[in-house]
């Protein structure tokens, strides 16, 4: 990351010397966004249609996630700076841990989203749900379980209270 | 993976020949579970208070995560195989694809837990909803949205209607 793009208050640190494990990119995300800023804030701002292509390789993979309604997407934001471990959105101004925020910018950019699938043909699906960047890196595609997965009653106390 | 581990049904393709990007561990996951065969088959039959340790380096991007009541938490399932993309489980016996299970074997070994927030103690966290083994490298530590990740409506058709 280019140090310039700090912005006052937020707060670097130092890498870890190597890295511990590796990822495969197993297909790609196809969005109708090309630059950063005109993705969605967030995918319930969104109801485009986006695709998430699966390498050949893996499409015996997809058998069986026709019958999910939902699925649980994991992505590589491959664009983004990992050593902030205090970050200040633009949209609010304050500074908070990297922890409590959903930006790309984390220690691994590992993005996970909520989709609700429209269609699959063949290693393509179509979904609903996707707010990054056209070409984004796959890493995973899960079953999405309403029984473990879905938390009504959630509440993140920052943003429901931002004077707090 | 020993090919050995492979069960009448399943099916192993080759892996690329190279990974395309890397991730650091950030802390570990505490468990009362030493062997695999103890871990709860899922995290809803377990209320065990597990303790996610985030390591010193990365302690201030916790910042704000005590504000949460429920967390997603990303994992490193680091003892699974990777080359699977059919998979018969052992409780159903019924061949399916891989996305399409919650298995710890995928091609990115990145489980994806919601937990609830038990209390935060400088880097350590106690929550519930955990069921991975005692050491378990952690990737990833976000807030929990419902108003993005809760689909109290999603269904995953194979489990709902195991004869399908």
């Amino acid at each position: 990351m280019d140090p310039d793009d700090i912005r006052p208050g937020e707060v670097a640190v130092d890498l870890p010397d190597r890295f511990d494990a590796q990822v495969f990119f197993i297909g790609r995300i196809r969005t109708p966004w090309t630059r950063r800023e005109d993705c969605p804030k967030n995918a319930r701002e969104s109801d485009a249609v986006c695709a998430i292509e699966v390498d050949e390789r893996w499409s015996e993979a997809l058998a069986g996630v026709e019958t999910c309604t939902h699925l649980l997407v994991l992505y590589w934001m491959d664009k983004a700076a990992r050593n902030l471990v205090t970050q200040v959105p633009r949209h609010s101004g304050v500074p908070r841990g990297t922890f409590a925020l959903r930006s790309p910018v984390r220690p691994n950019p590992i993005a996970a989203s909520v989709v609700r699938l429209v269609e699959r043909r063949g290693r393509q699906l179509s979904v609903i749900g996707l707010d990054c960047l056209d070409g984004t890196p796959l890493l995973d595609i899960k079953p999405y379980f309403a029984s473990t997965d879905a938390m009504t009653d959630a509440v993140v106390g920052w943003h429901a209270n931002p004077s707090s």
